[in-house]
């Protein structure tokens, strides 16, 4: 993977745009400090995702889990929400064949479907039950902390559906991934003899897809997980170069962090030329969201920082997004993200008759107009100076994907000490967790204001 | 339909921020002057997206068109991209089952497929390709102007699959959606007798799924596209209205400039609270941003304007992007899309052995708990200081979404007047289709610049 980023510098773009390039020396010269922090916090133990790089024994007994048990059923329903859920999607959506689902057996490989329930909106869940055969599927119930409402309220509704169809089977329709110790689902595991697989305690539920909880989907489906670990060591590998400018997940972190706070680029765009990306840039909107968008930073003082991330997907929000990133304020670096050989392609036939506007298009494949379309896109945002960037991926393998998963992890950690922010925790979302308690009339929770107490203020 | 606007004002909000009353006073004086305006653009032709309220001659042609030759087939596979493709996807997501492809046909109440291609990414091509039967299929090719390379480019391939599969039947299997006297798709209909129905010249494509664009996917999946109409109607009789505070998407419209322009408010989130409003929040995107996103205002002036609108869903989003929304920059005004009657709801069963606050989700339902947290969210937003609005709907039927979808449109129509834009051009993208044509090759037009002209810049 290559991170191309001369269109940030100013003296690539067109006008006064971007950052001077002497920000980027000040950054290369102050990436030491950087460097030395994550390491001490990696020794400390803050920065667990680092081992999700190495880990045979948990690859070996997923494997052996997804071969022995995981072949009895043809639909695997993943109950989580945002950690729990993103990254399986994005590994579903990136290394299998598009509209999964959809597929036969054949299609499929014979591998089973798979559906994420992120939400609890009833009709959502109620679909889902009527459309999956309790007993063919495998519900792998996904919380760190065993306790997250969404997931648990989700787990009864489907624990009761599981027992009315299959009575004391049910348990062995069930697996849960949980903290090794802690937590409701972890304690349920061992009264019902449920199997379950283990969240590393030091790795975040954002930072979690390496483990157990994207890990087993993924086997279950039929992703080499042992070449996405691989591809997560691989970027680790690079993560340790001292040299800012040979180090690119950590540069990643730096010109994002000088981009918002220098030149005000606070919105903070991924942008992959392939539909089988866009689900990853879901994940990354989650991970850069959440571990940058703080209150305070490390010191305590009130910073109210954060960048907004955006997912976007090239070309077709060429026909959505790009007017704006092109014409409007310049307060976004876009990152694309391509892929040199997405495994197939697709000739387009001779445009006989046509003007020759589309004519051109004849004997070309839907890759080079793809790619063509990209070119233009990042062309076309320099010139008018915007800055932009490319991760350059080789293909759609599990190395590759495992690689850039990895990366956008690795560069979130070193943003978390550029923004002086812990980037592992999230505390403005306990206020909404109490009111929630409160409008469902828990003891001692207090409820949340109406919006609208009065008819004033309605239109 | 109602739309809470109080959380935007500063006296509904803890601390300094939000708007002050006294600018929601000015913005309703000033209102005459915009209500002017587009009465006087709407005169003048510009406006033509109002007219969908009213086309009965079109809802009984594509009526007769779904119900005749519509039923032959058990796929529709939509070709377009943008405004050709985004609304058609909100639609079958807000009004069909989830999952709609997954379904049986009993499942389905034998009404086709739908798949829609928004992009030319050979991988999602050559998949739909493989899973979809020619024999059965039904291709709508959705272009407006007739000439948009992405869609034409999927055409020349798809119309050899089908000429493979088909020979000289393959027309039969073909409608075109665009111009009703311009462009290449409309010359080859004439040339071959395949099936059309009009774009209206004066309905721009982000403002055109109420059109035969919308309508014909939806209808031929068994949507009540009367009812869809007439929920528009009634949004286009509350925006007659000439008093700001009784005219809602007018209100919409002036409150999100003056959170922009006034308060700092750049970032639009759209989130509803429900998972088939997800791809409607998508298609809001295109409209708000293509719309609004403009170098120049319409005296030439430069004033590189454009909110950045952001689609989340809730609950989901609470653990991705909350965080961020209640601790971040206060640069962001969040709109809540609740359904009051989401048409089923799930009981939660009792959770007897759980800790406390699981314990109280037992006996309320997913329906119960989903308020309860969009409740929570809100009121904890503005707590925090930050901006919230929200738009009820009654229902998730065709009449509500109807509504809506032509209250966003009014409502951009209304903030190209307030930002001095022309909320019906793109010229941005221009550019970018130039180089496009220089990357392929084509002769006269100039290739673009490569983003790494050699090593330097690339890590």
């Amino acid at each position: 993977m290559k991170f191309q980023y001369g269109r940030i510098l100013q003296d690539r773009l067109d006008g006064e745009h971007g950052l001077p390039r002497r920000r980027l020396d000040e950054l290369a010269r102050r990436f030491g400090e950087v460097q030395a922090e994550v390491r001490q916090r990696r020794a400390g133990g803050e920065y667990g995702f680092y081992g999700l790089a190495a880990q045979d024994r948990t690859i070996r007994q997923i494997s052996a889990f997804a071969e022995g048990v995981g072949q009895a059923y043809d639909h695997v329903l993943v109950l989580g929400i945002g950690g729990s859920a993103l990254g399986t999607r994005a590994l579903l959506s990136a290394l299998r064949a598009p509209a999964w689902n959809e597929l036969d057996d054949e299609g499929r490989e014979f591998f089973p479907r798979l559906t994420v329930l992120d939400n609890v909106d009833p009709t959502s869940v109620a679909a889902a039950l009527r459309r999956i055969d309790p007993r063919r599927v495998l519900v792998n119930v996904v919380s760190k902390s065993g306790g997250t409402a969404e997931t648990l309220a989700q787990y009864l509704v489907v624990r009761r559906w599981l027992d009315d169809a299959l009575g004391g089977a049910a348990s062995r329709h069930l697996v849960f991934t949980t903290d090794p110790v802690k937590g409701a689902l972890r304690a349920l595991a061992t009264a019902e003899g449920i199997a379950t697989l283990e969240v590393p305690p030091d790795v975040g539920g954002r930072f979690s897809v390496l483990s157990p909880v994207g890990l087993l989907p993924a086997a279950l489906v039929g992703i080499d997980i042992e070449a996405l670990v691989e591809g997560a060591a691989r970027a680790v590998a690079r993560a340790e170069d001292d040299d800012l400018l040979q180090n690119p997940a950590a540069l990643f972190a730096a010109l994002h962090w000088a981009a918002d706070t220098q030149v005000g680029a606070r919105l903070h765009v991924l942008m992959p030329y392939s539909d089988r990306l866009r689900d990853l840039a879901e994940w990354f909107r989650q991970l850069w969201a959440e571990s940058l968008g703080k209150r305070v930073d490390r010191g305590g003082n009130v910073v109210h920082a954060g960048p907004t991330p955006v997912a976007s997907v090239g070309a077709t929000d060429q026909h959505s997004q790009v007017q704006l990133f092109i014409e409007g304020p310049f307060d976004k670096l876009i990152t694309f993200l391509t892929v040199a050989d997405p495994g197939e392609d697709v000739s387009i036939p001779p445009a006989e008759g046509f003007a020759d506007e589309i004519a051109c298009l004849g004997g070309r494949t839907l890759g080079d107009l793809l790619h063509a379309e990209y070119e233009a896109t990042a062309a076309a945002l320099a010139r008018m100076g915007r800055m932009n960037a490319t991760l350059a991926l080789p293909d759609l393998g599990p190395a590759a994907i495992g690689e850039l998963v990895m990366f956008f992890q690795l560069a979130t950690g070193y943003a978390g000490c550029w923004y002086g922010v812990n980037p592992f925790d999230q505390p403005g979302v306990e206020l909404g967790k109490r009111l929630t308690f409160g409008a469902l009339g828990r003891t001692g929770y207090e409820a949340p204001e109406a919006s609208a107490a009065t008819d004033a203020d309605i239109a």
